[in-house]
This record gives structure tokens, C-alpha cells and sequence, in this order.
């Protein structure tokens, strides 16, 4: 059943695709579509699993144990098979096809976010926060937009008009407040305009940011990633395998700064250590899921540990880490759903940098390209 | 003089990005735009240089020394202004406003190239090669294509009769014949349709894929580039400054045999030590210039090297190799023009692999985007 989806949302994902940056076009097609562009990706069609095919699906998270994790990682492994990669992307990236569920939310002439009709609807019972408007055209939705009031000025203003209404919308509708604001803005670094309560970013489409970081010794030559298991007690995703570090991006703090600080909060790496983090890049992917639009970019970091360093989470977030090949760690993301779905391409992306995945694999440059499939902005 | 151009062309580039990707888009032009993407990164326009300005405009290649290269290497340096990376982006990546003077090249359905209206028209003389298709439509070329004489079926058949063209063209049309042959296919690891002539590639408009290798010492944790000055006799960009290692990849040669191969050649680097260069991504661009279309993608690799080893040409291409501080390289970058344009990118992706471009600096994701401006795949 589980399978049956991952091969639906592939199919949506396809199809998005191949809207947006056309592809091998049949030339019967030729006068509707437009020619010149040169940035014509193949369709990841190719990469999508036969849906009879049963033995290569992914084992699925619910519960599992460390022994589940190293059985996998030591199975059979056909290293020149990326499908279990791209499985991984798809999960982080789908709805693509409901894009036309949202509306934009725009702040001085600048795209903040999209909102989707449903959630729009309770919106606008707060006509002194949420201004809508409507543009007659051909398209059904193009030109509807919605905004802030015109007297909501300053970002003080609207963090807390904005925060007022998501209170009173109730936790049935934006569960999981954390008492954590996330910047608003239209790209990284520039204007704020306002702050949002972390829970309610996906719900107003707003771009969030992240640290991410891998943290990995090397013995004789081999690489090995520390990887964590989330505590049975967490909110999101509980039990599910991690990196060693990760985190949100709140207001007022810069990635640098915020990679130290859960450094030691998270696997109690004192600075002395964490500030050798290496930014190495980013990743990003786009999902929409219900009311919730997450357009997330997730700064990446690596870090080499020294080799008898032991990490001790101090947040009781984590419940343990194990120190794991990291072409162990390859076989067990292709084969389960184990680690948190944007975890994965995180390690990905390690696994380009240190050569784990290599051009000579079919899908080399698709799925490189991939990793960056939302808007890395 | 050359500082005009630049600003000129990127201008050029922002207005193509904003027509692909929008932007910040003003509520009054919302009706005639497709709002519901989400790849909306900012437009370059941001970084652009002001006109104005000359105290940051790039020292120009022409003809210099290793001293001209280290007095720029040690200068000041705001570490946090990043445009001296955007302009080299626009280096490599000029004339996407003109992508509507060339129509698609198609083989089996599928598009492999693109040729210039006036190139064309050269081709239009050999009828029993290229067959061109018009198509009826409202927009002037949308539909119009080139594909090959459905009499040439095997790639062998393809590869001889476009040879023939091309040699019966003459190197007044196509200057610097190689006698070596790329593989046409509509992205990489896909069928080969047939081979043509390097030289010939960017006037078809064809896919074509290199190895670029950064070879590295790491001194006392300080991290070392070395850096080739090429030989004034090359035929192509003599003079300037290279990666170590570096070359186009010819049909039917792996990424990883080639780069051994070059080392060889280029460096002088045993295959005992090559074999640990480590493939890490990729970088695009395309480029058009008169009647030539580059839609080149570079596979990146890194090695780190001995400290004692000296690399030593092989083939009389390189002059001389200098072993210089990787921030210093980015220096050099930044303010000059004297490396060749395309490893530029190819070090930008080392210097944000390796931490030397940070979250921090104003542009950070635009610029990891636009290492990949051209089609990767």
C-alpha cells in the first residue's frame, strides 16, 4: 500500500516536470510547446519503478531497531541503482500537481509565501490582518493574491497581528506550536517583514531554512557517519533515524552561530570543535500535503570528528547514535524509510561530495540536479 | 571598454531569468504571469555591478605574469561581497536573449541540439543530411526544427554524413578541428544518436560534458590549490590560468578513466595516485555567442594530493603549475579575468564544498544555484 503511493506521487512528480521544463518532446507536439529554452532536464519518468515491480520497495518506518538498521545496511546492494535514491527525493517533494490549490501571499510586491484556498477561507474572517484580492482574467486563479492590512506597517506590527490570528484559528487547525518564529521573507537575506510562529510557516507557504549538519570520522581511509535515533518521545517523526546535528533556522540567528549552538545541545560537541563545521552548500525541496505548502532550504554542513569523540545528546531529543559505514548508511536510505524524510538528502548530498554516488551511475546528474528541487532562494 | 560588456550582458541575463523563473513580482503585472511555481529565485539583477562603479571591475586576461597573479592574490579583499563570483557566472553563461535565433535539433523525438537561423542556412544545402521541418503556428520559430534524413539510420551512417558536412563546411565556418569525436545524445548516459566532431559541437548546439580536477595539498590544516598557467601556444585560451587537471570527455570514455588518463597527461600523476580523486557534482552553463550555443556540463573532481608532489606536464599544454592558498585562488577569482572562464565555476563549486563561501555572505544560494545555469543533465 505504501508502495502503491510512492509510485502515484512519482507519476505526479513526472508530470510536474515535464510542465515546467518540457523534455523530449515529440515534434507532433512541437507548435504548442515552447522550444527555445535550454534547460530541458529528462523527465524522472525513466526513474520511476515499474508498479509491479515489488522487491526493490522500501521498507517502511512505523518501528524499528538498531538490528533492523544494520541488517539492512549490510544486505546485498546493486551500487549502480539510483532508484532507491530518487524514492527518497519524491517523498519530499509531492503535490507538486495541487499547485494550483494556492494562492500567493505577497508583501510589498514580493512573493512571502502561497496560501491554499481551504486555509484562505478562514483567513478571511480577519479582514483587519488578511487583505484578499481578486483580478478578472482568463485563468481561473492567476492575479488572486492575498496580502496584509495596509495599516500593519512595521514587522512589530504584523509578527503580532499575524500571531493573533493563528492563536485564535486553535490547534485543530495549525497544531504543534513551538514558541519558535521563523523570518518571513521573499529570499534568504533580504528584508524581514515579519515573524512566524515555526508551526504555521507550511500553512502560509513561507520559505523556512534549516541547518543540517553530517557529522563523520575517518579510520584507515574509510568514512563512517554518526547517525542518531530521534526519541520515542518526539512530536515529529519519533524514532526515526537522523543526522547528528539538525535544526531550524529562527529569526536573528546566523547558520554559522546556530550550527555551534546545536552542536551542543543536540550531541554535546563543545565549540572548540563545532566551529571546524564546514558549510559545504544547500538543499531544498517543495511539498505540499493538505493546507500545508513547505518550501524548505536546508543549509548543509559537514563535520569531522575526531575519532574517539563520543557524541551525548543533552536534550533528551535523541535516544542514541552509532558510528555507521557510510556506504552502510547509502544501502539503508535506498532500501527503508528510516531516517526523517529530509534527512536523506542531506546524507545525499554527502554522499556526492565524498564520491559515494559517481558519474557513472545511471541518473548521475538528475538526481544531483534534484536534490535542489524547491526553490533554492 | 570590457567592463561595459559585462554590465550589458548581465542585463541580459537577469531579463532572461525573470521571464523563466519570475521574481518579486509587482501585484499589477499578476494577471499576465503564472504565479503558482514555486521556483521563484530572486533575479541577478540585485547583483549586478552599478555602471558606475570601476574600483571592482575585473582586471582584465590578455597577457600577464605569475607576479601579476600573486600581487591580486594578496590584495585587500571584502571577503563578504561576493560579485566578483557573479560576473563570472555571466562569463560563461552570455546570449540567453537570443535563444530565439536557433531552432531545435531533434533525433527520434528527441531534442539534442540547437542550430543557429543563419547556420541553418549553411546546412540547408545538404539535403540529404539535414531535413528541416516547418511548422505553422502563431509565434515565429515555435515548431520549426532540423532533424537528420531519415535515410541515416545507424549511428555510423549519422556520424560519417555529418562529418562529411562538416568538413565540406570548411574551417572558415567552423575554425580549430580536433579530429575528436563527442557523442550526441539528448542527456547523459542516454542513447548515443551518433558522434561529431568537438570543434563542430557548439554550432549544433550539442550536449557536451567535461572532467574538471581540483588537486589540493592540505598544509597544517590551510588548504592549497595548484593552479596551471597554459602555454601561449594553445590554441584556445593561451596563457591563462587552469585546474590541474582538466578535459573534454569523448565518446565512449567513463568520467573516472578519463580523469586518470588526464592526470597522466596533464600532470604527470600516477594512476596509483589518481584513482582517489573523488568525483563530488557537476556544474552548467550555456552560452551563446554568433552562431555557436555551449550547453556544457563539467563533472567535478577533487584530489588531494602529497605534500611533496610536484605535478609536471606531460604534453607541452601547461607552462608551469604554482601551489597557492585557496582563499588566495578565490581572490584571484573574484577581481581578474585570467583564469579560463569555465574553471571558474568549477573552483566556485570547490570553494563552497570546502567552506571558503559561507551561508553568511550576501548572494550565498543564488550563487550555489548559478553554478548550474545551464541544462544538467
Amino acid at each position: 500500500m505504501a508502495f502503491n503511493t510512492y509510485t502515484l506521487s512519482l507519476r505526479f512528480r513526472a508530470s510536474f516536470l515535464s510542465l515546467n521544463n518540457s523534455s523530449p518532446i515529440s515534434p507532433s507536439l512541437l507548435p504548442n510547446t515552447r522550444l527555445k529554452f535550454s534547460q530541458r532536464p529528462p523527465p524522472l519518468r525513466q526513474f520511476i519503478r515499474p508498479s509491479s515491480s515489488s522487491s526493490s520497495s522500501s521498507v517502511s518506518a512505523s518501528s524499528f531497531t538498531w538490528d533492523d538498521v544494520f541488517k539492512i545496511a549490510h544486505s546485498k546492494n546493486d551500487s549502480s541503482d539510483l532508484h532507491g535514491f530518487f524514492d527518497k527525493i519524491t517523498t519530499c517533494n509531492r503535490g507538486s500537481d495541487k499547485q494550483h490549490e494556492f494562492i500567493p501571499f505577497i508583501i510589498n510586491d514580493q512573493i512571502v509565501g502561497y496560501v491554499h484556498e481551504g486555509f484562505a477561507a478562514h483567513l478571511k474572517k480577519f479582514h483587519d490582518v488578511f487583505v484578499f484580492h481578486q483580478n478578472n482574467c482568463h485563468s481561473h486563479h492567476a492575479g488572486n493574491h492575498v496580502t496584509l492590512h495596509p495599516m500593519l506597517v512595521t514587522a512589530e506590527e504584523r509578527t503580532t497581528a499575524v500571531a493573533d490570528v493563528v492563536k485564535r484559528l486553535g490547534a485543530e487547525l495549525i497544531p504543534g506550536t513551538r514558541n519558535e518564529l521563523y523570518p518571513v521573507t521573499s529570499s534568504f537575506g533580504t528584508s524581514v517583514f515579519f515573524s512566524l510562529e515555526r508551526a504555521a510557516a507550511p500553512y502560509f507557504g513561507i520559505k523556512a531554512y534549516g541547518v543540517h549538519m553530517n557529522g563523520y570520522v575517518e579510520r584507515a581511509g574509510k568514512k563512517y557517519l554518526w547517525i542518531g535515533k530521534r526519541s520515542e518521545r518526539k512530536q515529529t517523526y519519533p524514532g526515526m533515524l537522523d543526522h547528528l546535528v539538525a535544526g531550524g533556522l529562527p529569526h536573528g540567528i546566523a547558520c554559522g552561530d546556530n550550527i555551534v549552538k546545536e552542536c551542543e545541545e543536540e550531541a554535546g560537541i563543545p565549540s572548540s570543535i563545532s566551529m571546524e563545521a564546514i558549510p559545504v552548500g544547500a538543499v531544498s525541496y517543495m511539498d505540499i500535503d493538505g493546507y500545508r505548502y513547505k518550501r524548505d532550504v536546508l543549509f548543509c554542513y559537514d563535520l569531522k570528528l575526531p575519532e574517539g569523540f563520543i557524541p551525548e545528546n543533552q536534550d533528551g531529543e535523541v535516544e542514541s547514535f552509532k558510528l555507521i559505514p557510510v556506504a552502510d548508511v547509502a544501502n539503508v536510505i535506498k532500501k527503508t524509510e528510516y531516517f526523517k524524510p529530509n534527512c536523506n538528502l542531506v546524507i545525499m548530498d554527502f554522499l556526492f561530495r565524498h564520491g559515494f554516488i559517481r558519474p557513472e551511475q545511471f541518473g548521475y546528474l538528475k538526481l544531483l540536479q534534484s536534490l535542489r528541487s524547491g526553490d533554492c532562494s
